[in-house]
C-alpha cells in the first residue's frame, strides 16, 4: 500500500456541483483502489450536499492531517472559516462559498508544499465568487503557482490530444501585446518538457498554432505570426530539436483533425484552445496545470450553477483529472529517477574492491 | 425549366483543387436537376485538371455569356488573361494563378449584378497570390461586397449550425479595437435579418459569444462583455425583440453543444467562430456570404494546395455550398413576395367595382 498517491480534493464552490463530483466519484469503491483521496471540505457543506443529492451512502472519516488519512476510503479535513455562514444556495454564488473555496485550496496546498499529499485535483470555483483581497488572481493556475512556486503551464488532455495555452486568464486586447518570442520559446520549451516528464513521451512533437486568421496569409492579415511565431519554431528547427512545428491556422488545424499527429498542441490564447478542445471532449477532458511541485487537475468545466443541486452533472471530468494526476505523478517520478541514478563510469571490478586485480589461481601459482 | 437558378461557379486558385471539385461535382448528372451551373474559368486550365485528375468523361459546353447557358449540362465561360502564361504547378501558388483566379471572379460578378446569374459558389483562393495592387481585400467577403455592394456577412453554415462572423479577416490584435456597441448592433441586426431571409426561420434566436475568457469573469478578465457586448444584447431585450441571448463564453457554449438551441451563433471573431464550426464539420460545412444583392458561397476550406492534382479531395463542402445558394436564393425570393404584395386594406366589393352597391333582386322590385 506504499505505493499508492495521496490526492488533495479541494471543494471548490460550495453553491456550485463540486462536492457532488467528489461525492459520486467515490462512492464507487473501486476508486480506493487507485488513491488514498482526501477531501478539503467544510463538513456541514459536504453533510447538506450529500443528503440533497440522495448521496447518504458514501461515507467518510474525518481526519486532521494527510498523515492520518487512510487508504480503502474517503478521509475529511474538515475546513472551516470564522464569522463565515455556512449556507448553500445552489446556483447562486456568493462571497461566502467563495471564501470557504479558498480556504480549502490554501490547505490542501500547504499540505502539499509540504510533501504531505502527492497531487491536487481542485474542484470548480467561480473567479467572482472568491474574495479579491484574498485571491488577486485570474484563476486557480496563477493561485496555485503562487504559493507552490514553478511557472503554471494549463493543459487540456484527453486519451488522444492534449492543448497547452501560451496564454490563459487575460483579456483578448493583451494576448497579441503578451506574446513575444522570448515567451513563446519559453512556452514552447516548457510543453516539451510537460509531455516528456508528464507523459513520457520520448521524442514530442509539438503544434503551434498561429495568432491571426489564415496563421495572418503571409502577412496581409497581420505580420505576428512571420515576425514572431515562426521564428520561435524556427529556432527549434535549428538547434536540431524536431519536434517543433508551425505556426497552424487555427480553424484549418482542429478541421483537419491535425492535433491527431502531435503530443501537444501549444495555443496562443484560452479561447483559440479551450474552445475546439471542450467542442470535442467537455465530459472527458480534463485541465491538468502542469510545471509546479505537485500534479494538479481540475476538471474541464466549471461550477456549472445551472445543474447544481439537481444531481444531473455527469462526473466524468473529474474522475479523468483523479486518473490524470496520478498517472503524471508516476510517469514523474520514474522519469526523475531514471536521470537521478546514471549509470557511473565503467571502473574495473578490482579498482571497485579497492585492492590489486584479483589473480587467478594459475596465475598466483 | 423556368425555375431552375443559373448559378456563377469561379474557378479559384488553378493550382489548388478547385477545378476538381467542380469536376466532381459535376461528374454527378443529378446536380443539373438542381441549377445549371456557369463555370468561369480557364479552358487550358480546365482540360489540364480534368486530363491530371482522370476526369476526362465530365463533358462541359462553350459559352459566351450567360444567356446562351442551358440546362443538363456544364456551360463554361472561358477566360483568359493577356500576358499571363497558364500553366499548373499543383500545390505551388503563384502571382499568375492568382490572376486568373481575380478575372474569374470579376466576370462572375459583373454578371450577377447584371442579373444574369442568380448565385455565385466561389472555388477557394490563396489570398498571398492574388495580386495585391488588382485585389487590395483581405478575402472574397470584401472582394464581393465592394463589387456587388451591400455590407459582406460570413455565415458558416451546415445542416444543424450557423455560425456568423462579427469581424472576419483582421489581425486578432484589432478585433477589439474594431467591436464597438454600434457595429455588434449592426452585426446581431444583419444575423437576425439573415436567418429570416435566408433560411426563412420566422422567430429567430441569436447567440452572442464573448470576447474575454469566461466572458471576462465579472470584469476581472476584461471589461469588453460587460461594457460592450451585454448592452447591445440588453437594448434588443428592451426593443421586446425576444431572440438576442449572451454574451456567452466560447469554450463553454460549444462545449455543451448550445449552438443547437438557436439558428444563428455570432462569433466576435474569425478563429473564434472558424475553429470550432470546422473542428466540427469540416466537410459538410459551407462559408455564406450574406447581405449581397446575390446569394455568394465557399466551401469552408481552403484551396488544399496539399492534396491539389492527387484526386485525393472530397467535394462535399463544395456540393453544400451550391445546395446552400439555391436554397438561399428561393427563400429570398419567397420571403419578399411576401412582402412586396401585402393584403390591401378592406374595400366593400361595390367600391371595388366602380358603382353602387349592387341589389339585391328583392330590392329591386
Amino acid at each position: 500500500m506504499e505505493n499508492i498517491l495521496k490526492i488533495a480534493i479541494t471543494q471548490g464552490d460550495g453553491n456550485g456541483v463540486g462536492l457532488e463530483l467528489a461525492l459520486k466519484t467515490f462512492a464507487q469503491e473501486e476508486m480506493f483502489e487507485f488513491c488514498i483521496p482526501i477531501l478539503y471540505a467544510n463538513e456541514k457543506l459536504l453533510l447538506f450536499h450529500r443528503k440533497t443529492l440522495g448521496l447518504g451512502n458514501v461515507p467518510y472519516t474525518l481526519v486532521s492531517t494527510p498523515d492520518e488519512a487512510e487508504a480503502g476510503r474517503l478521509n475529511l479535513i474538515a475546513i472551516d472559516v470564522e464569522g463565515v455562514d455556512v449556507s448553500v444556495t445552489f446556483g447562486k454564488p456568493d462571497l461566502a462559498s467563495g471564501r470557504l473555496a479558498l480556504v480549502a485550496m490554501e490547505m490542501a496546498v500547504k499540505d502539499a508544499a509540504e510533501g504531505k499529499v502527492d497531487a491536487i485535483v481542485a474542484c470548480p470555483i467561480h473567479l467572482p465568487a472568491m474574495p479579491r483581497e484574498l485571491f488577486p488572481y485570474k484563476g486557480i493556475d496563477d493561485f496555485l503557482a503562487a504559493q507552490l512556486g514553478g511557472e503554471a503551464l494549463t493543459l487540456f488532455c484527453n486519451p488522444y490530444m492534449r492543448v497547452a495555452l501560451a496564454t490563459n486568464h487575460i483579456p483578448l486586447s493583451e494576448v497579441p501585446s503578451t506574446l513575444n518570442a522570448e515567451m513563446l520559446e519559453a512556452r514552447v520549451r516548457q510543453a516539451l518538457e510537460t509531455v516528456k516528464r508528464d507523459f513520457l513521451c520520448s521524442a514530442p512533437r509539438v503544434a503551434v498554432l498561429a495568432l491571426n486568421p489564415h496563421a495572418g496569409a503571409a502577412g496581409i492579415l497581420g505580420a505576428d505570426d512571420e515576425e514572431c511565431v515562426m521564428p520561435v519554431v524556427r529556432k527549434f528547427e535549428e538547434e536540431g530539436k524536431a519536434g517543433v512545428f508551425g505556426p497552424y491556422a487555427a480553424d484549418a488545424f482542429f478541421g483537419a483533425a491535425m492535433y491527431k499527429h502531435f503530443d501537444c498542441v501549444l495555443a496562443l490564447y484560452h479561447d483559440q484552445g479551450a474552445t475546439p478542445f471542450k467542442t470535442l471532449s467537455m465530459t472527458e477532458g480534463v485541465q491538468l496545470i502542469s510545471g509546479l511541485k505537485v500534479a494538479c487537475a481540475a476538471p474541464s468545466h466549471g461550477p456549472a450553477f445551472d445543474k447544481a443541486g439537481k444531481g444531473e452533472v455527469d462526473e466524468a471530468s473529474f474522475r479523468h483529472a483523479i486518473y490524470t494526476v496520478i498517472d503524471v505523478t508516476r510517469h514523474r517520478l520514474a522519469y526523475d529517477a531514471a536521470r537521478a541514478n546514471p549509470l557511473p563510469p565503467y571502473t574495473p571490478q578490482h579498482e571497485r574492491m579497492g585492492g590489486e586485480r584479483r589473480r587467478f589461481p594459475a596465475e598466483a601459482q
